[in-house]
């Protein structure tokens, strides 16, 4: 396959594509290969005007009011079912709320607490770091011990002096996919709960939390549910952890079920005006299944690593994005030795993606409004920069971005 | 003084009044007398604008690169040096995060972890109930003693067994401001740490954290700081505290000082359309003095209290906030049998306070867009609801509104 036969086939498959009127819910700068939706997904066309109204008509005009009049009260709870739906929750069972670190600490604190005998934390290595930094400080904070281990090596760990295990559904890095099935029955089955972080997987394929029978999870607003910089993120706890006969869950009182008054809501008022966002982000979902983007996204990802093998690896790039559908998330990341000269040489080119060290160029390939088209433009501008050597310009040398 | 005498005086104070003007810096509707900016601060002129700004031209149009290009990264720590100029803090010792809540957590963790050898912490049972209920949850999670104490009384558990005191700087419901200088000199010199909780008091009244010797403060965005529904909180360290030598203050690393790298950031990614409207709130406090508004402050409340003695203490209202300047906040609170039908009759006639248990009416005199004459339709409206019986309408009988 050349590049003529790969945009051809790009043209044929977005042609043929059910989700292709998608991209017209999301206001995306016609020049952008936008490959960084699982860092910050892209604002969806309904946001501005939902948000204006929440400032102007909500806030400036009916003030104090809107907590009633305008539903702010019942809000995490509302968009908590919205999310349910996409994740294979009940309505009840999800709470937008704080940050995905807070929510964390919030259910480790609470699952280690539902196995009061049991003084193990486990939790992958590859997790999120901010994931790693809080189940420390919980482990800390209690005196427990954390064990790190590879969900590979899972079976090595179990046993009756686990309280809890968390691992990521997807890899922030990696894009590997885990098998939450599985691990979940193993985790049950030495009498532990299981705790996932959906933050990668959430709103790009289906998750069926239910189904897994997941006892608690979190996962971040602002990535692939498009709700905006800093968007609350959202706890689930599945009432078959007992937590209701709990006498007192930290810090979830008061937030998951709370009391009729609004002093008691208070502990822990959401952002609203962030919150709103985010409600209105998840219209951008109406009417999909999700069984429909993952197909979309596999797709995506399938047709890139085809590519990359074809016009990449000669080039030095290595992926380490598993080639097989059911563990791979909706990104590609690839190894090289410049990865963070490539992503910048790309960003110049329109190409947005991001660095992860040490050395990984992470394509994120969000199924609502990517096209096969884009997954050529990418493969076309990594080849420009290969050819011109774009990834050793010395202003990549000086790392000062963030992104 | 009858009311035609109170109307003429407070025409000639409002005339008079150097923060006239102060009121231009917000949209509020004309009809109202909005005398609940102490749970929801009105909408400044310029958060409009800016917050369109933020949604469509930094989220939607320059996407993940709005991290530097729109100093995203930097905003917790420079909107928390804008709120250090109100609170008497440097600039460098606030960051905005969160909220009051999980802020207050925090900093009482590191409080007691500052003092490992003593196991008391100390509260004030009129704290507002969240800050009691994170209390509990820190000492119970760390296995340690909570006792709850009156201000009044500290003398008495002051002791070598005391890590930290938590005091509110002005009661929530009575509108008593506590000595901050003299209750934190008394906690020092028992060798424990002082933390505040200035929700009811930062933006109303002059606070001086420094002068004051405070180890540690928390406090609320969207009352007296005007910074929208939720808007993010804000903590604040001295370094007198020891804080950076200390090894792991829980949950702090990371977001008040954190490491260059995004991911490192990311944990706990503020709420950043909600962070913004606050940093545009902030912008109504532009060149004024904070003694300024105390003198407006105070003039407006014992204004209040002054018509209150004359026309609502022969109704059967008892004023329940400190007489005395110094020990007064920025509201008026009155204990009256049928409080929550007064305030819910009040309401009905465009005049907005709220209700706090059991018998309270809470009355936020937020000096930076009220005027004397607001003083005089706040009374006039009580006498009427009075005169009509109105605070015993069947409808507020049944309580369902939560604000």
């Amino acid at each position: 396959m050349d590049l003529d036969d790969a945009r051809a086939l790009a043209g044929e498959r977005d042609a043929a594509d059910p989700l292709a009127s998608v991209r017209e819910r999301f206001t995306l700068p016609e020049h952008l290969v936008y490959l960084d939706g699982n860092s910050l997904g892209p604002l969806p066309v309904g946001v501005p005007a939902a948000v204006a109204d929440a400032v102007q008509q909500q806030w400036g005009r009916d003030l104090i009011t809107s907590w009633n009049a305008h539903g702010w009260w019942d809000a995490p709870r509302r968009v908590g079912a919205r999310i349910a739906r996409l994740v294979g929750a009940h309505d009840d069972e999800v709470l937008v709320a704080d940050s995905t670190s807070s929510n964390l600490f919030k259910v480790l604190v609470a699952a280690v607490r539902l196995r009061p005998s049991r003084r193990t934390l486990v939790i992958e290595p590859g997790n999120f770091p901010a994931d790693l930094y809080v189940a420390e400080s919980v482990t800390d904070l209690l005196g427990l011990t954390l064990v790190h281990v590879d969900p590979g090596d899972l079976g090595e760990v179990l046993g009756d002096g686990v309280a809890a295990v968390c691992f990521s559904h997807v890899d922030y890095r990696t894009g590997r996919m885990h098998d939450m099935a599985g691990i979940t029955a193993a985790v049950h089955e030495a009498g532990a709960l299981a705790v996932w972080d959906l933050s990668h997987s959430a709103g790009a394929l289906p998750v069926d939390l239910t189904g897994c029978a997941v006892d608690l999870a979190v996962g971040c607003g602002y990535k692939y549910l498009n709700g905006g910089p800093g968007a609350p993120a959202y706890d689930v706890r599945s009432p078959l952890t007992g937590w209701t006969g709990h006498a007192r869950p930290f810090a979830m009182e008061g937030s998951y079920d709370p009391a009729p008054g609004i002093d008691r809501m208070r502990n822990g008022t959401p952002p609203m005006l962030s919150l709103l966002a985010l409600d209105a982000a998840l219209d951008a979902f109406d009417g999909l299944a999700m069984t429909d983007v993952r197909r979309k996204s596999l797709s995506l990802t399938s047709f890139f690593l085809e590519l990359a093998d074809e016009f990449m690896v000669p080039l030095g790039f290595e992926p380490v994005t598993p080639r097989a559908d059911d563990e791979r998330g909706s990104q590609v990341s690839l190894r090289h030795p410049s990865a963070y000269g490539v992503v910048q040489a790309l960003i110049a080119r329109d190409v947005v993606g991001d660095y992860r060290e040490p050395d990984l160029v992470r394509l994120g390939f969000a199924p609502l409004y990517l096209r096969h088209v884009h997954v050529v433009r990418a493969v076309e501008a990594m080849l420009a920069v290969i050819a011109g050597g774009e990834q050793d310009h010395p202003q990549w040398q000086q790392r000062t971005t963030v992104t």
